[in-house]
């Protein structure tokens, strides 16, 4: 079978769509493909470490940061969240079924090679800044994007 | 004009999104292209029958159950829903401007032979199982998904 | 470089996903690229001329009309909206920021020859008239966009 490419963007922040766009990326990159992730606007919170990191900021860019989950492991359902106890429930099952957690499926994207790209401008607007990103990423904008789009042959937007 | 391959990713249980999906894919069946539509996370709900199927289930798998929506015609919009006073707006005016409603929808969607896959992966996390899901499924993961997308020419997450 | 074709459904109507829909539709026109973008149910939103136009409405029509958000100057994140306080320090950061805002954007699209689709179905869904939009729009329908679809090599669903 032949090599191809697959670019997701992912834009929401939410833990399921997350877990959704780990697994396809994944699922491609255990077939072969080369798999490219665009993190951009609430889809940036994944990508957090989960601890606060020092960095100066302005008064707005702080208080967005505090209101936004840092990590993975932080995130929410989009539906069904009920001040989280809905999200707890649903990791409680997936452990229990053996499914891979988001952290997890993080981990297997990056040792299978799965390139994660944070949107320069998002991280701008946001005021987040590379350090208080997880290791590992590159960092580009919209032409990086269309570039490696033009040569994928599944592009999603999540 | 060649018959060409699109798929669809059903993630969202949302009815303004299902009728989103549905309307894309029946249009393009009937101008002749194969389309195959998976339902995952929350649009596993729209295939669910909408009456309660006596199944052996975990206590928090039943919970799951009994708060999700039992089927395209249970759904609500996902904005504007107002309790389901927008949804029942929005249901009214299509139907008085003779719009085909979601159940319609995924009846042509069927007699056209648009193929509706089921993640199974996904009905695992939400406890929903076959017997729950409308008839004509198929069942299949991330790789069968995959599979389809690399041979179609559009492809799409809802 | 070779011209290539983009199509982006634009479904919603929050700011975040608006912005992130021109943003990679100004790109790819910039890098050479034509580009049609549909607007459908909410999308639509994003359409509004800002003033209330004078049409003739049944009494649902009106009401969903109201309810809804009129133009691209109107419209609320998806998260971390707060009433709308937490859009105006959102457009508050892209102003000190000098990126440009989404009127802007739009503004650009249509000078570098975007092709701004309204969907005649969700119009007729939503009661929105011509009129109502801004000048300039194209007005098409599902088989439309499939046509554009399978001529384009990137597709997204916003």
């Amino acid at each position: 079978m032949e090599r191809t490419k697959k670019t997701i963007i992912v834009f929401s922040g939410d833990l399921d769509r997350a877990l959704a766009a780990f697994i396809i990326a994944n699922g491609a990159a255990a077939m072969g493909d080369e798999v490219t992730m665009f993190f951009t606007f609430w889809g940036l919170n994944i990508l957090r470490k989960p601890e606060k990191v020092p960095v100066r900021k302005g008064f707005l860019e702080a208080l967005f940061g505090r209101m936004m989950p840092r990590g993975a492991g932080k995130l929410g359902l989009s539906r069904m969240n009920f001040g989280g106890l809905g999200t707890a429930m649903m990791k409680h099952v997936m452990k229990k079924k053996c499914i891979a957690s988001l952290p997890e499926l993080i981990a297997t994207a990056r040792e299978q090679g799965v390139k994660l790209v944070a949107c320069t401008m998002s991280m701008d607007v946001m005021g987040i800044r590379e350090e208080e990103l997880i290791d590992g990423l590159e960092f580009a904008g919209v032409a990086t994007y269309l570039g490696e789009a033009d040569e994928a042959n599944v592009n999603l937007f999540i």
